[in-house]
Order: structure tokens, then sequence, then C-alpha cells
């Protein structure tokens, strides 16, 4: 019997929780324990009761990969920790082009040091998305490629609008309009005697909102109106070598944090059959993902 | 500058036609010429006035790659050949399944002893239908998945009519129901005093038809019928983790050889970049199939 990879989660928000319970099914894997800033016995969720909690990894025993459930912004300095106690990392960083780029050559570095791998921005956008719009290429290679999220909630412009003054709780809401425009609906809960004109105004003069046509909201209860589904269409009219018209479209519709939970749970099983050095699922063959031996996968798949 | 990477093209069929045109639309393939069983100029087609077109490949000075673009029973025995000249091969065999995992794993042990790389059954089903199915189950490994092909011409099922006595010539199409059952819709052109009722009778018995709903149509001419349009649908709704209802599609609609003919040049340039033995595209990462540096297309895909 092979040995099961030990995977610990860093971070116990949506994903992390999502990233538990995607661990707890897959036949590979076990869990090592969950990492948390802060360890409170007394608050901890009743599904952590036969989990180790600790605040630092090493209290774990041997961990293989760690998968990184912590906001974007605070992924490369933990990735590196990581990577230097010769554990593998994977995580959703989510800040497309050169930010992306300078972290991967960056990890990449330090993890051909040390000797282990990295897959980095394994969630659906980038991620999953990323996968699709790279076959559609490789399918008709001339031509555009629109992605239109939504509707679900943004977390990005979420978090933006309640940095604004007298905003309690917000809620941004994308909507696909078609070919990659998208509109924004922004549900704003105000602290008493706060100013929904001057509110209104400072989102749609925000950076995250003045390029969209965007509505804004008063409600009195942002906690009734959030969920966690998601969705996407990827559309692709291109030429396959001079034959114009081929047209490809992928769809989901979806919980967010639950698929972007799986596919790091996928790519924590595929770091362990890398060469060391740091990945995009661009650079992974799809094999690598899963626990099935290739010729079975083969015979199913293909 | 990088060397250009020399394809030819074995078999001048429908699927070698469009090969052709692809390789002249790609910046690092160089068409070495085609092979075709029988040579005379006076017949060849005018769009191969300037290409070398031979009976066998030796005449072609080096070749890199191979695309054998003949009929899936002769592939195996081609690809052998090709193999031990030291040639890469990438064919489109699709009888899914044994016969494919054992051409693989055959081919694979000559690959490796020649030092080549062969990339089998890139086209789009089995191909980049495969990489879509196995990419759904990466996001979602448990739940169903449906194929629903079409509506389009099938090409097996209407040479399967075609060897039926009394007809002349013949079109089965293929009509998606849902949920990965299909409708049959065979169009008949019949010689001179045969019986339609009969013919119908021996379609509908045939082990191409007998488990779908087939219809049977008599017409005066099937040239007017064909159309190399077709299309697909494949729907996904299953788990990630524990969390269910996670809905996924893909779907294109498309020329069928011309997409066929697009993979395999994509996967001619992926074959380079391997190393000996035999792949299907499941086994390939995305980035092999492109001419750009994967920095460049993590920046602009990813």
């Amino acid at each position: 019997m092979k040995q099961m990879i030990r995977v610990a989660v860093v971070g116990y928000g949506n994903i992390g929780m999502y990233a538990v319970r995607a661990l707890q099914e897959a036949p590979d894997l076990e869990l090592a324990g969950v990492v948390r800033r802060k360890v409170n016995p007394a608050q901890s969720p009743p599904e952590l009761a036969d989990v180790p909690v600790v605040t630092n990894i090493a209290e774990l025993g041997k961990v293989d990969v760690a998968l990184l459930c912590t906001p974007t912004r605070s992924v490369p300095e933990q990735a590196r920790e990581l990577v230097a106690l010769g554990i593998n990392t994977v995580d959703s960083f989510d800040i497309h082009g050169e930010p992306l780029l300078e972290y991967r050559a960056e990890l990449g570095e330090l993890a051909r040091r040390y000797g282990v791998a990295s897959v980095l921005a394994a969630g659906w956008d980038p991620g999953s998305d990323s996968v699709i719009r790279a076959l559609m290429e490789v399918l008709a290679p001339r031509g555009l490629t629109f992605t239109n999220f939504g509707p679900g909630m943004s977390m990005g412009h979420s978090v933006a609008v309640k940095a604004i003054a007298g905003v309690k709780d917000a809620l941004s809401m994308t909507i696909p309009v078609g070919s990659g425009v998208h509109r924004r609906l922004v549900y704003v809960e105000l602290e008493p005697g706060t100013d929904f004109k001057t509110v209104e105004l400072s989102i749609k003069n925000d950076a995250y909102f003045k390029k969209d046509e965007t509505h804004v909201y008063q409600v009195e209860s942002i906690a009734s109106l959030k969920d966690v589904g998601h969705g996407v269409l990827i559309e692709r009219s291109g030429s396959s070598g001079q034959t114009a018209n081929q047209n490809l479209t992928w769809g989901m519709r979806i919980n967010n944090p639950a698929l972007t939970a799986q596919v790091m749970v996928a790519a924590a099983r595929a770091s362990t059959k890398q060469k060391p050095g740091s990945y995009t699922l661009l650079e992974i063959p799809l094999v690598d993902y899963f626990f099935e031996e290739t010729d079975e996968l083969i015979r199913r798949l293909v």
C-alpha cells in the first residue's frame, strides 16, 4: 500500500474549511492538521474537534504539503517559509500577470534549492479557467476569448467597499453583461448617520468600480444576501489553421470556495509528482492530479 | 533563431488537407512534404503545387515529426515504421479503451528504444474532449459526465451503412438527445432496383445502430447533404469535496477535420518537448503545445 500524503491546511476561513472537507474525501491524502494564527480550543469549530489545530506547522510532525488558505497578499511570504522547511506548497494566489510571474520565479528558485515543489494560482480563475483558456488556444490559435464572470460575489470588490467610511458591511455582485464586460451591483449596510449619496459616489469613483457600470443599493442587512454561489462562461470564436468560426464555450455554476479548495487538494497530490520548482496549472499534466493510475484514467476518460 | 521543426503529413484525405493548412499558419513548423500511397502529378490538387509529394518519407530529407492522417486501423503499423526511422509520430487514433491502451504500451516501448516521442489520440474525441473530462473530474471528483455528440456526421456509422448491399452512398448523422443518448438519422442513396425497406431493416439491425433510436431516409443525392460541421456538449454535475451541485459544461460547434488537424499540429510541436515514449493528451502539460515561452503564456492566459 502506498503511504498517505500528509497535508496541512494553513488558514481556516471559507477555503480552509472546504479544504478540510475535500481532504477527508481523498483516498490518498491525510489531514495532518490545521494551522491558525491563534488557537482557542473553546472557540474551535465543532468539525475540528478531532483535528490537530496548531499555530506552528512544526507541531504537526511530518507534513508533505501545505495548502495556503490565507489572503493572497500574505501567501508569498508564507510560501517562502514553508518551502525553506522542505514542505511543498499549494496556493490560490490570484493576482494575474506580473505579480504572479515574479512570485513564481522567486519561489521556483527557492523550491529548487530546498528540493520541493510548489503549485501556484491553483483555484478556478486563475486556475481551471486558465487551463480552459489555454486549451481553447490550442484548438483555435487565432481569435478572441471572453471570460464572463458571475453572477456571483466578488470578494475583492466587497472588501474595497467595506473600507469606505460609514460602511458597516457590503456585498459586490459581479453580473456578466457579455463579451467580457461586467456590471457591478453593490449592496451596502450603513452605520447610523451615514449619507447614502456620499457613499454611492465614493464607490462609483473607486478604482475598482469606475470602469464598470455600477449600481449601489442600501439594504438593512447584508448577511441575508450573502451566497457563495458563483459562475463563469468562457467563450472563444477562432480559427483552426485557416478555418474560421470554431466556437468553443466553457461554463460553470458552482460553490466558489468548495471548487477552489478541491483544485488545491488535487494540486497537493500533483505537487508530490513534480520535480523541484514552482508550477502553474498549465505546466502540470492532467494525469498528475489523480490518485488513479494512468492506464485506468486513459481507459475511463480518453 | 530557433530551427524550424520539419513535419510531414502522411495521408491526404480530409484531415491531411487541413493539417497542411494548419502547418502553413504555424510560425515554428515547416511542412516537409506530403506522403501518399500513389503520386500522380497530373491529378495532384492545386494547393500542393509547391509541396513535395512522395510515396516514401525518406525522400523528404530530415523529418522531425510525421502526422498520421490515415484511417485509424492503419495507424499503429505506420507509427511503428516511422518510429523505427527515428521520427516522432502524432495520430488521432480513435478507438477508445483497450485498443488505445495496447497501442500506447507497444508504441511506447518502441519509441523509448528509438529515442522518439509519439502523441496518440490527438483529436477532439479522443483528444481535447478527454482533457475536458479529466479536468471536470479534477474539479468535481464524484459525479456523472455526459458526452453529447452532434449534430454532425459520424464517419464510422456512414461507412457501416455504405457496406450494405444496394447502398450507393450514405450519411449517418448523430443527433444528441441529452444525457449521453443519441439518435441516428441515416440518409441513403440506393442503387437502382434496391428495396428501401430491406436496406432500412439491415441498418436498424446493424451493431452500429441497434442500440440507438434510428431513422432511415431515402434521398436522391447524398453529396448535397454532406457537411463537416460537428459539435459536442459535455456536462458534469458532481461534488467538490463534500459539496454537491457543481455544474460544469463544455461545448463546441466546429469544422470537424479542421479541429482535428489543428490538435495534431499542436501535438507535433509538443512531441518535440517530451522524453522518448508514447503519450495521450492527458500526459502532456498545456504549455508544451505552444510556440510562445511559458512566461508569456502565464502573463496572457493564467
